[in-house]
């Protein structure tokens, strides 16, 4: 259980994502009858588009966007990523050029927890600096040990005593750099660890090394998040590794491009065996798409209506939460692995492992 | 008040334009919240795409698209005009290349019957020849001409017990050929009349002249449909001349392109003055869009984001019916010609009156 000023979540837990203080398509009503408990939003984007200033105006993010649970911010890290051709990192900071209008915009420790505390999240990131992979070591060590001072700064500004703020875990796929990350991270007074950096290129295999030579050096009695993964696959290794803590685009940006997930493995919806198909996507899914038949689903998607995107996001972001429901019951129950083994058999059969890899290159690299 | 199969809607009433199954961007829990009754889909669109057959496999366009309550179906007479590039019009049928992919499709009066009591909706229209306005005499009164040939043929082909079909004046501005259109077709056994062939250039005071020359001469004991139309201030005129129903995309159109509709005039979300107001586009106004902030709102509209859209077309979906239901209160309080006054007066100040109609020219013609 996760608890924040706003309410507390059970965990393992999903966040879905936010980025620009909406998860695409979904309003907040809708997004709680997913049953999703806290959503993320991102310092970048919202610094940019309103500006801070506007959310802080409104109450914060949640009040700006009207939700009523505990909220995440992530600092930014992640855009020196994602924007990389348009940022210069040095030890002060991350200096982009908009991509909206290419204007200058910094993001340094100390403005990074200046604007999340404006945004008034339940929980902030530390700013971290997050390479592409595969990488060199020398880059992946400059960028860890980059990581390891920005978070001292951003200890060192933060002030708001009713926000939480996490450091993040860097080293790449270097298991020695990423446990000399954790160990020095948790010396620091951190409210809880994230394990960053991953999710970029690098594969689900090398994924998992690296979560199995990074947890154990995690403490035991704070949050652990992994940052931005991921498919369900990735979630249920990632849990039964001794995660508690998810974010990820996949659920709305896959249901977007007509790619829903089930617990019998992936759908893609503008197949021609269901134009006719009378059926829920999923038997006893409670969500508002399964109303629907597959027919009109796809349908929705054929003729382009919003509704196909909405919809489907809707059963997605309702997988993800009965997912990660599915491991918490079974943690309690002592039956994790066989239910691990269930899920994971979902997914690796036939075309299932392969397809909602593939259809994360659709979407806009911008969340 | 209208009864239909699947149950009644006090009159005077609006129906939301679903062309393909689909309000555009509204599911249909949040469409029953802004209390619409009645649902309008096409039959030329859904002959293209699902097709007729999936329709009616699904049980019907209610039952297909997850709308609880009643339908129209138009018949696609209209298409005639808003695709008049691709189709050929004979006293037999019109002949068009299909908007998709070319290929030929034909709706004759028998086969538009035919597709209708496919999709199943609780009434029908028969199939009419509209064409664009100005126009010559002798073409207006061709296709009024035509239309009432097309109605006999769509009566005489239909079966359907529980199913209205309708009829459809024609005319175009031409008074005498609207009254000899409106009383050849009252001898004819349709269970409710349609005034067809307006709201397709030729302004609001032509459109009320014809109203004017037109209403009269309908039954007293049979609905009063007006298509297509039309702008807040229409509809006022419109219930004032002696109408019933309504359609019209504008509310989700105007909706997509940002601008809003409210008891005080149009709202351009897009602009600069909304940025830090945390004022509802309209206090009192019931619907989830007023559950946020306009600054919020603005935000989600500058940034492209998918909820703005959906929002918005809510919010005037809110504001049609919310119209309409203040229209009924005033017929039967005997406070009709105050009310319309007070409505008439917010969409004629400032810049009010221009707008609306500025904005229908964003949308695609193909609803």
């Amino acid at each position: 259980m996760l608890t924040t000023p706003h309410g507390s979540v059970p965990t393992p837990l999903f966040m879905p994502v936010g980025t620009a203080a909406t998860v695409k398509g979904v309003d907040c009503g809708r997004l709680a009858e997913t049953g999703a408990g806290m959503v993320l939003a991102n310092t970048y984007h919202l610094h940019l588009r309103p500006g801070a200033a506007v959310v802080e105006q409104a109450g914060g993010v949640a009040r700006f966007m009207g939700w009523p649970g505990p909220t995440l911010t992530d600092s930014g890290g992640f855009q020196i990523f994602s924007l990389a051709r348009q940022v210069r990192v040095t030890d002060q900071g991350a200096f982009f050029r908009s991509h909206l209008d290419g204007s200058a915009v910094e993001l340094t420790p100390e403005s990074a927890v200046r604007i999340q505390e404006q945004l008034g999240a339940d929980i902030a990131m530390q700013l971290d600096h997050v390479v592409a992979l595969p990488a060199e070591r020398s880059s992946v060590s400059d960028a860890m040990q980059r990581s390891l001072h920005w978070g001292e700064r951003c200890l060192a500004a933060h002030r708001r005593e009713d926000q939480a703020l996490f450091g993040i875990v860097q080293g790449g796929l270097e298991p020695d750099l990423r446990q000399e990350s954790m160990e020095r991270l948790r010396c620091l007074p951190f409210a809880g660890y994230a394990i960053g950096g991953l999710s970029v290129g690098e594969g689900a295999d090398s994924m998992l090394a690296t979560l199995q030579a990074t947890v154990p050096h995690m403490p035991v009695d704070k949050p652990r998040y992994l940052m931005g993964v991921g498919q369900p696959t990735d979630i249920v290794a990632a849990v039964a590794a001794g995660i508690d803590m998810f974010d990820c685009v996949l659920p709305t940006r896959c249901g977007r491009n007509s790619l829903v997930y089930t617990f019998a493995g992936p759908v893609r919806l503008r197949n021609a065996c269901h134009a006719s198909d009378q059926r829920p996507l999923e038997e006893g899914c409670p969500c508002r798409a399964c109303l629907h038949s597959r027919s009109y689903l796809r349908h929705l998607f054929l003729a382009d209506e919003m509704l196909g995107p909405i919809l489907a996001s809707i059963h997605n972001l309702t997988f993800y939460q009965r997912l990660v429901a599915r491991l918490r019951e079974a943690l309690v129950a002592g039956q994790f692995a066989a239910i691990c083994q269930q899920i994971l058999a979902s997914y690796s059969a036939a075309d299932g492992s392969r397809s909602p890899a593939a259809a994360t290159e659709f979407g806009s690299s911008l969340e």
